[in-house]
């Protein structure tokens, strides 16, 4: 087994703290990757602080990993040590399914998380990437292009691959209307994408604070969706709506925005539900409402592909690892442009008796 | 002037009773119908009773309308006196805008419904299908075909069309699953339309009583939906779900049930809300939620010719329409197998000084 230090929520309510535990030896197919940089998800916090209701402690997150190849297992043929590389929210699936066959592993009824799943190889739970070194099946593991800068790559594997999948799926492009609701850590890649596909990007916020930043990004115009007035005037306008916001909030004010058969797809879940819909607003209209998750290895690498050559990153803070709780918070007041991302140099070495201390079963 | 006979809801709470009124003369376009039936539908409950907010009294309601052309103006071709002839819910509209272009006349901004709906060519509202005549432009007027029973095509052209747009539009077929929610006048000829186009059938209901009825009319399985353990059998197993109930239910029952990438299309539109949707439940399996409403004029065309093909038509109740307000009361009770007819032979000619105690003007 190889000694591993991380980060982790020992339980719902304590900040995370300094963690060690083991990652299994690669086997034939794995790749060892050294941790470089992690970026900080808002699934992150939900987790650690259970409110998705299914966390088991203690719990390291963390799935927007950049790192680099130390050791590869003997069938590894895409990857050798020196190289950079990628993982993101899934390091396992079943491989055989009809989503595994088409590239959807997301949708897999047995895929395995990053952290906080059931890991097949250990019969314990995942580890995420706030941690120096991870171990994955090659089939999981992105080829990390080596121009970009990697601290900003990292968002990419979650907030990039989540806003580029639905907008591939619905196939915008040039001549299409798109609304981007919110600039947050997804809201910020999906402007981007967008523009960089060529369609007409609207993003909707209710920051006026935020409108430079949206049209630095890419953004031909900019509303604020707390306008009543200002939001009537886009009725029936848009041929897609990417709503990246978790936040319970009126669906109905950005249904009435699309035209005759657009969709409005939904990236970020709730706590609590968003108000109940108005069913009118789908039937005059033929109108549709959407959900998407992350996306498959695929086309995350084809995201990383088409980010690379766009010049495509996440716009960051870098952060070393002892600021997570107040990055937490942070991230819960919107103060954020527009993803943490954490400086793996930063995790030190944990002293003598670290190790008794901090292993999980002591916790 | 015209002058008309028919049955009109002077006020949201009094009874449906005789009312007289007049129709234009047909102009070049027009294609003047003695109506023979119509169709009872569940809208015109709920514009009787102002159930939608927008109801301008009186109102004639019925736009299930069969019945015998008697004169057409200088310009029509497709019609002369003597064919029989179909109109449903919607009598104009502007002909130019993208919707119209396409066929999809029940997107046009400014389509004029049958009833209750401001009429361009008089100013005053438009008055349905509960009445011994109708003027109609031509190019809202269907071609009925002669080899099935008048009484019982009337349905199409709502509660038919209503159901085989949508079934097209996500092109159900041979090789998929598909569920129909509810057994009523729009679920008896969904179950039948989606069998005829080769689909595998599931007819969900809480009616366990409607089980044989559900067989016969094509249902190749029956789900009693009242049962939690019975409908998580289905789960990921619906190519698409068509859902006809209008009263407020549980979304996440159905939604679950779709297979990746599947629609639910709702064609109910309820007075109070749907409960609030779980969000996860679109994201984890990328399924949608769609609405849709009625259908074009020539894929209404399209669907009368196609169940002509098949032998479809509604299984009815024919009523004469002194009968109109028990009919209501008993719709509202469920208790119709599978939609009420009205037999416009029943409707009497006014005695002398009717028109005078009738007219809208007085009342």
């Amino acid at each position: 087994m190889i000694k591993t230090f991380g980060y982790a929520a020992p339980t719902a309510t304590a900040p995370l703290d300094a963690f060690a535990f083991e990652r299994r030896e690669p086997g034939p197919g794995d790749v060892h990757i050294e941790i470089l940089y992690c970026g900080v998800c808002h699934s992150d916090l939900h987790t650690a602080r259970n409110e998705w209701k299914n966390t088991v402690y203690p719990v390291v997150p963390g799935h927007e990993i950049v790192g680099r190849v130390v050791q590869v297992g003997s069938e590894v043929t895409a990857f050798q040590a020196g190289d950079l590389a990628g993982v993101g929210c899934m390091v396992d699936a079943c491989g055989v399914c009809p989503d595994c066959q088409e590239g959807l592993e997301q949708y897999c009824p047995t895929f395995t998380l990053t952290y906080n799943s059931p890991d097949p190889h250990t019969g314990q739970m995942t580890y995420g990437g706030y941690s120096n070194r991870i171990v994955v099946d090659q089939r999981f593991v992105l080829r990390v292009p080596k121009t970009l800068d990697l601290a900003a790559v990292a968002p990419l594997l979650c907030a990039g691959i989540t806003t580029y999948s639905p907008l591939r799926q619905w196939k915008v492009g040039p001549g299409h209307t798109v609304g981007v609701v919110g600039l947050g850590g997804l809201g910020h890649m999906a402007v981007q994408l967008a523009h960089a596909f060529g369609a007409r990007v609207v993003l909707f916020t209710t920051s006026p604070g935020k409108t430079a930043d949206a049209r630095r990004l890419g953004a031909d115009e900019v509303v604020i969706s707390k306008n009543p007035e200002e939001m009537a005037l886009h009725a029936n306008r848009f041929d897609f709506i990417l709503n990246t916001v978790a936040a319970p909030h009126n669906l109905d004010a950005y249904l009435q925005l699309l035209k005759r058969d657009g969709t409005m797809c939904l990236v970020g879940a709730p706590q609590e539900p968003h108000p109940p819909l108005e069913v009118f607003n789908l039937i005059f209209k033929r109108r549709r409402l959407a959900g998407s998750l992350i996306g498959g290895i695929r086309e995350t690498q084809e995201m990383l592909d088409f980010c690379a050559e766009h010049g495509i990153v996440s716009e960051i803070e870098l952060i070393p690892i002892q600021n997570i709780n107040e990055a937490y918070e942070r991230m819960l007041r919107s103060e954020v442009k527009y993803r943490f991302v954490i400086d793996m140099a930063s995790l030190p070495e944990p002293a003598t008796g670290f190790e008794v201390q901090w292993n999980r079963k002591d916790i």
